[in-house]
Order: C-alpha cells, then sequence, then structure tokens
C-alpha cells in the first residue's frame, strides 16, 4: 500500500493539477479487490488515519455520512452498501446519554442513502440540504462509486478529498454540488473507482499502442511523424466518435464486480467507523462488517 | 374482492373504533399474493380509483411519496421496493417543462426511501420534514409494510387512510408521527400487512380454540365459566409473559415473503403511477413494474 | 456453547427416541443469531470437531457437499449460501496435483446446491445419485435450513447426524431419501432450525399456558380434570384444524431472517472448510466466509 | 427484429464460417434491453416458433433445461435465472398424470441449474452426463451469458444453435462439451451476449480508428502501406500484450446490466415455456416471467 497527499494550494496549482484548490489524499492498494481480513483491517485503519490528518473533528461532533449512488446498479451501490456496515449512533446518544458517551469516544454518527436523481426526482444536494438544516452537522462525509480514467485505478484505490462532491451527471446542465459552500459545513469526499467509461478504455489501449509503435518505428519515417502529430484531444474526440452508438451505456468492469463492492464497501465502513468512534476497537468494529 | 370504506367523523366515533378521526378505506384481495398480471391490473386500478376519491389532488400537484421501511429486512422492505417502481417526473417536469407536461396529466412526482432509525440515526420524520420544506409538496403518500393484528390479513388486504403514519417503534417512547400536523401538507398512509407478531397468533389460535372448547362445554358447568371469565387482556398479558424470551424477534409470515413483497410492491406502485399521472395508460404503467 | 452427544444403538433405543438407529450431536450456541467474528470461528472449530468424531475420512478421501433448499427463499436458502462459501478443490487437485497436495492436507471437496423439487421437477434424491456416480464420493455431507418443532431452537443449535436426510415434502408420498442406503456412501446431515410452523408454535404457546392454568387450578376440579384430558394428538389436531386455511403456508421466523441465514452459513461453512482441509488454518478459511 | 438461419451443412461450410455444421438461428432486437411487456411477448412467440422450426419434439417428450452459469456474478447469471421462470412439470406428470396431461400439450419439463466449475469441482459435463442418465430426457436446451466479440451485439441478439454448448473456460485444457455426442441426446444451445471482453474491445475500435485513418491517407504513402500491412492476428497479439495486466479480469458492459439480465431472463423463459408446453396460452406463462 502506498499513500500519497497533495495539497492544491492556490489559482495557480488548481490549474496546473486540473483540479479545485484542496487536499487530496490516494490509498493505492492493488490487493483491494480481495477478500482478506488482514488486508481489510490495515486499509480501514489507514484510512482512519489518513481522516484524522485531513481534518480535525471535535470529540462530540454530530457527523453525517451520505452514501451516494443507487442499489440497484451493483457498480453504483458502494456508497449505500457502506451506509448499512456504519455504527450510526447519533439516535442512541440523544435517547441514553448516559449509556452512549461521546466522551467515550462515540461521536454522534448519522447516515443516508438518498439515491440518485432519476430515482428521487429530486437533486440529491437539496435532500441532503433539508437534512442538514435539521441535523445540524459538525461535517459531511460523502461516499460513492466512481468512474476512473485509467483502468488501472479500478477497485485499487480510495481518493480521499476535502472538496467535496458533484453527484451524477443529470438532465439538468446545472447540477448541485455537495460543497462546503452549498451545505455550510465541511465535506470530506471518499470514493473508490469502480468502472471506467468504454471510451477511455480505448484511448487508453490505443495511447499504450502508439507507445509500442513509436518506439518500433524509424525516427524521421514518416509513420513517427504521423505519431507524433496525433493530437491528444483530437485522437480522444474521433474514438468518441467512432463509438458513439455505444459511449455512455457501456462500460469497463470487473467481470466480478459484486463481490469486489462489498469488499469495498467493507474497507470503508472499517475506516469510517474507526475514525469516528475512536473509543471502539477495530475487533468490535469488524463485527459491523460482516 | 371488496371494498370497505369509513369515515370516523369525530372523537365519539374515534373512541368508539379505538382509531383517529379520519377516512379509511380497505381493499380486500385474497388472491393478493398470487403473481397474476390481470389481477396487478385490476387492483392498480382500484386502488388509483380509491386514492382519487380520498383526496383531490390538482393537476399540477407536487406529490413526494415516502418507502418507509429497510432494504435489507425483506418483511420490512415493501415501502423501499415501491419507490422503485414509480414513475418518478418531477426534475424532468422541472428540466423539460415542454416535454413533460403537467397538463397531459403528468405530475411532478418525487420520491424518497429513507431508511429507518437504526441505520440512519435521524428520526424518519425529520428527514422528512427536512425534504418537504426544499421540495414543497402538495401532498405527502407514504407506504409502509405492516404488521397486523389478524393472521388473515397478511398479504390480503390494503389499506389506506388520511391521517398518516407513526414509523417504527424506535429506542426513545416519543416517535415523530408523519402527519398533516407534523408536515403541514395531507399525508395518505398506504400499508400492506406482511407479518404478524407472534403473540398476536398464539392470541388469535387461543381465542379460536376457546371458541371451539366453549361450543362443545356444557353451559352452567364449571369450564364453561372460567371460559366465559377469561379476561382478554389478563389473556393476552399471560401469553405475552410467557413467550416473554421470543416477543418481539420472532414474526409469523408467508414462507414465500420475497415472491410476495415484490407482487405487492407491484400492485402498488401500480396503482400510485395510475392516480398520479392520469395521462399515462395502464399499458405503459405495466413496463415500469417489471 | 453446550454440545449434546446421543447415539441410538438399537431398534429398542430408536423407538424410545423417536428417530433412526444413529449418532446424533447438537451443538447448542444461543448467540448464534450474533454477528461476532470470535463465536463464528469458536462454532466452526467445535464444528470440525464434531465432525471428526462422527466419521472417520481418509486423508485423500473425495467428499460431496450437498446444499439442500432453495436460492429465492429466504429461510430455505442456507444449504446453497454453504456451498457458496466452501472450499471446494476436487478439481484442482486433479488438474494440478502437484500444487494442491492431498498429503497437506487438503482433500478433493465438491458441492452442489440442486436446487429443490419444484423449480428442477426431478427428485433432489435422483439429481444427487446421477451425480454421485459420475464423482464417486467417499462420503456425502447434506446441509439443509430445518423447520424446528421447539420456538427456542430457531436459529441457536447445529444439528448433525450420521442418518441422512429426507429433503422437504412434495407432492409425491414417497420421498427418495439421501441416505447411506440410497447413496451407496456415508451420508452426513447438518442442519439449523430457521423456522417453526405456525401450528407448532400455537402448539407449544398453548401448552405453556395450560402448563400457567393448571399449576393455578384446584386439583380435583372439573377445569384441572379437563386440561390433565386434554390428550395431545386430539389437541394438536384441532389446533390444525382451527388454523387450516393457514397451515403450511405461515411460519414463525425471526423478523431479521436475511442477516441470520447469511450469518449461519459462514459458521457452517467454516467448520465444514476446518473438518475437511485440516492442512488449512482457520486464518486462511476466514478469507472464504466474507 | 430481424431472424436470421443459418445451415452449415458439410466441413468445408465449417471451414468458411469458422463454426461446427449445424442450424444456426440469430434474433435480433436492438430493443431487447428495454422494458417492455409487448416486446416480450413478440420476442418470446419468435424464439418459441424459431425452436419448433429447429428440431422436432414430441408431445410427450421429456426436456431437460440447463440453466449455465453463476448466480453470484451478475453479467453470468442468465442461465440459473431462466430456470427460475420456467413451468417445470416433469415431477406433477408423473405424480398426477390425471391432471397433468401430456396430451393438453404440456410437456414433461425438468431443469437444473448446475453451477460453475470453481464452485462445483465437478465437470458441468459430468453434472448433466449423471442427471440425464437419471432423468433420460428427449432433448436438453442450454443458456448461457455470452462473451460477444462485437459490441454491437450485447444483449441486442439472441442465439440459437443444435450445436451444443462449452461451457466457461476453466483450470484444464480439455473442457467436456455439453453436445450430441457426449450427452447422447440433441442438445439446443440458446445464448444472449452480456459481455465482451475488454482486449476484443480494444480491438474492435481500433479497427474503426484505422478504418478512419485509411479513409484519410493518400494511398501509396507510407502510413497507407503500414495500415495495409498490419496483420489482423499480430495486431490482437500486440492488443493482448499490452493489456495483460487486465485481460481475463475486465469486461465491457452495461452499466444497468442487473436489470438487463432480468429482462433478458423474462423473454427467454417466455419462449421455452410457449414452445414446450403448446396447450399454454402466453397471458398464462407470462405470470411465471414476473
Amino acid at each position: 500500500m502506498t499513500i500519497s497527499r497533495v495539497r492544491i494550494k492556490d489559482e495557480q496549482g488548481a490549474k496546473a493539477m486540473g483540479k479545485p484548490i484542496g487536499y487530496y489524499v490516494t490509498l493505492e492498494v492493488p490487493r483491494l479487490k480481495e477478500k482478506d481480513p488482514d488486508l481489510t483491517e490495515e486499509v480501514s485503519k489507514n484510512l482512519a488515519d489518513e481522516l484524522e490528518r485531513m481534518v480535525e473533528i471535535p470529540r462530540d461532533a454530530t457527523v453525517l455520512v451520505v452514501g451516494l449512488g443507487n442499489w440497484n446498479v451493483t457498480p453504483d451501490s458502494l456508497g449505500p452498501k457502506v451506509i448499512e456496515k456504519l455504527i450510526v449512533t447519533r439516535h442512541l446518544i440523544q435517547h441514553m446519554p448516559g449509556q452512549f458517551n461521546t466522551k467515550k469516544g462515540i461521536r454522534p454518527v448519522c447516515a443516508l442513502a438518498p439515491g440518485v436523481l432519476g430515482i428521487t426526482g429530486i437533486e440529491t444536494g437539496d435532500i441532503i440540504r433539508g437534512i442538514v438544516e435539521k441535523v445540524k452537522p459538525h461535517m459531511i462525509i460523502a461516499i460513492d462509486a466512481l468512474a476512473s480514467r485509467s483502468m488501472e485505478r479500478i477497485s485499487t484505490t480510495i481518493q480521499i478529498a476535502d472538496t467535496g462532491v458533484y453527484p451524477g451527471s443529470g438532465v439538468g446542465n446545472k447540477r448541485m454540488g455537495i460543497t462546503r459552500e452549498t451545505m455550510g459545513v465541511p465535506v470530506i469526499a471518499i470514493g473508490i473507482p469502480t468502472v471506467v467509461d468504454a471510451a477511455t478504455m480505448a484511448n487508453d489501449t490505443l495511447d499504450m499502442l502508439i507507445g509500442q509503435f513509436t518506439r518500433q518505428a524509424t525516427p524521421g519515417s514518416d509513420f513517427y511523424k504521423l505519431l507524433e502529430e496525433l493530437d491528444k484531444d483530437e485522437k480522444h474526440k474521433l474514438i468518441r466518435e467512432v463509438m458513439r452508438p455505444f459511449v455512455g451505456e457501456l462500460v469497463v468492469t470487473p467481470k466480478e464486480i459484486d463481490a469486489l463492492i462489498d469488499n469495498a464497501a467493507k474497507t470503508l465502513a472499517g475506516g469510517l467507523n474507526l475514525a469516528l468512534h475512536p473509543g471502539i476497537e477495530y475487533h468490535e468494529v469488524s463485527t459491523f462488517l460482516q
């Protein structure tokens, strides 16, 4: 497992990286898709550490965890599956403050899997905003399955950022982000790539092939020049055109996607439970992950 | 199929019936648990008629349908399964008012399956109240699986009332109802009994047995008197005491509960789709129920 | 956890116990329905020990595990779910005898979830007999969800016997047993009660009530006599008559039956994996149970 | 919907087509993935017609339907899901020959979802051979999800052939086919492509791109020659090499694979039920498909 941490501090950095200002952590775990209780434990603990590094959460802060995505579409069900495995305590602390005590390292955690726009007819941002106004959490953690831009990342990386998240791509043009600006509280986004869109994958493969051809071509030859001149954007545009009948419908994904999502959900829930309830041992946490 | 309609008009009636003031409709459909597309269609249409009788919904009224209950507990998953099969249109009408036109008999419908307190840590009433404030619906329709007090009703009746609903029975004593009072808009509750709690069932059986014994006993005999004197509440209390180790854990349910819930969800969604979108034919509605 | 072992040696014993000649082991685990990895491990190990006590399995014996029951009916899906979590090795040992070596404590294990008569149209016994003739296993282990005769046993006991099993109760009168006689090899049956039929439960409750009444009734009174005279069979017959419209359809089961079956399957698969592959540590076994 | 029928009569034809001697029918149904009861009915009826054209089945012939594939891997679960929706009658005709009469157009149909080698440890061919010996069917119909060689075919074609089927690609090199030769009775294979393997898809995309480049290149130029000379097999080999870390793991599939498989299973089961039970109307058949 390798961990990379990147902080983009200003607009200049944001431009250079092509990402908003913020703090980004990536856990690369090549064996993430394997069922291995020891690995689940190790990654959970590292995830908890990174969350604690990223943001300071007061001992008695109420945290709202949001599981984005669609229950009924396997590659999209990561968020709701994490919610299922969380140790949710807000209601217990409210009703039995003696027994469930924030001093003992149990924070008031609540959670929601709001569904997707196509099923609810309501902007996900509006649903969460409505709940934020009732629950008044100290922060939001949003979990989502990601469409990766690279085949290598599928279910091998956990991506964390303090920049919030923009759910789905819907009928309207301007989707409401789930960010500190719209929600009024910090929003941490955690995601795992579960699919690559088919056009991206075709593009990646072509790039790898061109790399091979270039190494084999005689420098100075027509072919060499042609390969050098293939403009990146042009090429991607051409691919999209050729694949138009399929793009947006087809995704590239591991065949064992059901098992993979299950495993990834355990790892994320494990890390969240540890980070949010420092008073609970991993041993006890693991009973919630089964 | 038989339909009964009861209106409780005042406190006196409420006392007599042991239910709040309101309008109650019961559709008795003994074959409801059978997979039969014709029956699904017939019941859907009757359900739509009864909904229209019960409450007048303006042509362009936004309706919020709430699917109560827990995805992961089969007998409790009726509400979320109905949500899946609804024709949700609010976002389409907002973004493409030309194409999806309320004048053509398509109302802006939105929907949510908020989950249960044990999974969210938030009172279901608070979640819905938060969304009501954002969406500002004209009315709410709440769907829930019911625990019946009678074995005969399990998956054979559809119960509709304009009195709202009190979700689950939770850790705290005062649960927030989802009613016109708490939500500020009319709340129609629709439910289908899917389980009987085990103590109720023992009690029912005992009553049937006592009925048999009484008919066989000699009037005036000690035994006859004893049976007559068996106070109803005493008896139920005794049963609960005897069954204490199990009560609240065990339920009585058909073994084919998975198939039954699926079928019941189709019927309710069919009825709602017809009632909320009078411009859509049953023929088209049925494609959403599969 | 308590373990009881009973050996019925002759016809006299069989009559007294109301069960065929054979060796019966019961593991009582009141907390079996709880998700607790430590308990799963402990019970798995005890189950493995009891299996080894019950029958000697040569190091290189091929074992066929049969998961009886129906995938699509939750309370009946225990057998198929165990099959999913088994470490199946027969094909690996056949094709890569160097790598997967029976000397290292890995036996050639194969498995099948044949389905139920209503879905296959073939007697389950015939299906298994056909496979036994091809695979020629040294023994069969048959897993099944049981309908308990007692509410207390639901998902709190594991029952093992060397007497084989009679699957389902079907349309025909004479069902083919899966026994040493019909299969030609030893058949170990392992089951966990997951439901009680509703008539049995009514009967149990009535017995408990009668017990209460009897203790309260004056000896010698009419009522006392009546209670004493209530013939057991008569009573059960009466209950069945009263409940006729429901009997056979309704079962009593914990509401969280989905989670319970999942947990029970893990425990059984854990025990089988340990017993059949003595060369694999529990640590490694547990990765197959997730 | 277009239907194509191809008969390969001799070895010469087999060589030319790259397929064994046999009769091949393809139903192209571009909208197959849509939920549309009318389309399901139409395709079911056409499928039934094609089956009847392909093979004559005596009125009282026992038919064994085999659902190949893995329950737990969504893109691979088509076969088992069809089995669930079949009208299985063999046991009813055996036990109640008066009521279920083959003269009325109900054939004795039985079915099995044997699982895959990795879960059973037994060659699927051996399992089916064992059952064939017990049941002695007149013919076998084998259903399987296919890995397509073309993106366009994913869930838009139904492929039928009288050549049998070779399940999975397993650990050993020589897999046992399910064919007339190995089973002793005719074997009809029915499949629907549900995935494309990722290397095939990269290859297809590259071909489309090369087509574009070739049209744009000056005839006679170096580049034109290079493109012409790109040997098909060489290119595919190169792609496989470049993609080696992913090939065999990643598949291309529609994101809504869960709904698609469900819909495809309904259509196939509908067609089989009509073809095998000519005495049952589509109206009644449809109740089994829900």
